[in-house]
């Protein structure tokens, strides 16, 4: 058993899969702290990984992500499924808004030991949410949750891909706040397994609705066989419609499954975190290279003309 | 002498220096086409480089970037000086106007021999501009010119990166354009060595310098021996204020070489391009790693639980 500093990673491994929110706190801490350890933590978690459910929640501040998330999770906690929250803000560095509605949350599910939620900022991560975010949920999936609810904040492009990476997707929009024809512009209709109007109570939820299914039906996605994204609509404050989202979640799974979806999202998921970790690495060593020469030094080299970048930059991948 | 596919690299090097515009050409093609030629380029034109001086022009689309830049050619034409310019636009992968412009401009260098323009896009680059942009400066530099210009199209981020590499950074505004606030938030006021107040003739004028200068004395550039950026007002499309211009350049220039922050700079544009090639070269080894393993492959195993995602990048870093 390797030691890093304080870390002793197997009993830490332990106890976040015995269900210590504790554990689980400080392995997220890790990866947000760019751990030396985390190598070792990833390397144990492994075995244990690959069966949690993925299901991204994405839509434009103020749709209702965080009561539509605690719907979720109330019924996934009722058929007896342990339950991870990932909210992650690619935007700001420090979210107090996202810290607060966590605060808020807690309340809910605070003495219930089969949810665990977390705010994570991008912060001047190495490789951005794009290293950061694969592995907190990695961490979640080797703890032991059945299903993973990742929140994005926001509907940016980096919001988009990460959502899009989940198992499932689901796309919250509002009556009046997006309408279909946004949703194109943000390339959102492309990433939606299931597309929920939330707030349904509102002028316009019926023809938001319309719009999306119109605009559904003329996407690429109507030859047989190919999963049709279903639209339903939601008052999730008031728990309304919770079923239905449910049901058109399993639906989206099963239908994943048998058709190899499923696995593909998870090889492509898997690129993409190896593509980000193998990015940061090399930006670590190019801060020292291996031979004890640092990249300000071959540089000095290129700029006088010595060698050329080419040539500096094999050196700095190949020591 | 190797040769890839169709390209005989040291004849086409040789004929660059000797100032076959079809050559220089050439060579940036193979630059934006990603050819596997380059490292043989680059180490070819390796010995010939670090003469030119790099010149930054930046500023909204609008401000007179062409004719400044025109003014600016001529200027050291008629001093003997072979000049290179350089437009790149981050932005768009296709930009008529800056083709068009290209065109246009092309009749009032087009019997010079010691002009060579080009615009640039990034295209779907591997690294994008920041791979892009210093091989391109290293042709031309290479090729012999002794001034290269480089003209951002906007003033996005990746612009004012672009921008605040040169030797010497160009700042231009226009009355009413941009003024110095915006340019402050824009993150301009950083990077500017000089900033060229445009269309000199419009309202406006003289209180933009007085913002501009004002700005400037409220920022970390007052300490003994720091460079004072000048505003100058021009209007370029009739060549006044050109003169102005110049004699600020030189000036910068000489302050930049004495104070050992042009060496810097030098170094630290060497950096970003040895880093931006190394990343590409990784993401290319990613797409087939070289023990025969592919990125797909890899990632299978990570997706399964069999390896973890650090194991799998320390495959694709060193085979």
């Amino acid at each position: 058993m390797r030691r890093f500093g304080e870390v002793d990673v197997a009993a830490l491994v332990r106890s976040a899969r015995e269900g210590s929110p504790r554990a689980v706190a400080r392995l997220i801490t890790l990866v947000e702290n760019e751990h030396p350890a985390l190598p070792e933590v990833m390397a144990t978690l492994a075995p244990h990984t690959g069966e949690a459910w993925i299901i991204g929640l994405t839509g434009s501040p103020g749709v209702g992500k965080s009561t539509t998330s605690t719907m979720l999770v109330r019924a996934f906690r009722a058929a007896g499924r342990r339950v991870g929250v990932l909210a992650v803000d690619p935007s700001s560095p420090f979210s107090g808004g996202a810290l607060l509605g966590d605060r808020i949350r807690m309340v809910d599910h605070a003495l219930d030991s089969g949810v665990y939620m977390r705010s994570m900022a991008s912060r001047g991560h190495l490789g951005g949410l794009a290293w950061a975010a694969p592995q907190a949920l990695r961490v979640l999936d080797g703890a032991g949750c059945a299903v993973i609810i990742v929140e994005t904040v926001g509907v940016g492009q980096s919001e988009i891909e990460i959502a899009g990476l989940a198992d499932t997707t689901v796309v919250l929009l509002a009556p009046g706040m997006g309408d279909g024809v946004q949703a194109a512009k943000a390339g959102i209709l492309e990433v939606g397994d299931l597309f929920v109007v939330n707030k349904a109570d509102r002028d316009g939820a019926d023809s938001t609705v319309r719009e999306l299914r119109h605009m559904i039906s003329l996407g690429d996605r109507t030859e047989p066989g190919t999963w049709r994204p279903p639209v339903v609509k939601t008052m999730a404050d008031r728990g309304e419609g919770g079923q239905e989202v449910m049901a058109a979640l399993h639906k989206h799974r099963e239908h994943a499954e048998s058709s190899g979806e499923l696995r593909r999202r998870r090889v492509r998921r898997a690129e993409r975190e190896v593509e980000a970790i193998a990015l940061a690495q090399l930006r670590l060593r190019m801060r020292g290279v291996p031979d004890g020469s640092s990249l300000p030094e071959v540089a000095e080299r290129v700029a006088s003309g010595e060698i050329d970048p080419y040539a500096a930059a094999r050196q700095v991948l190949d020591g």
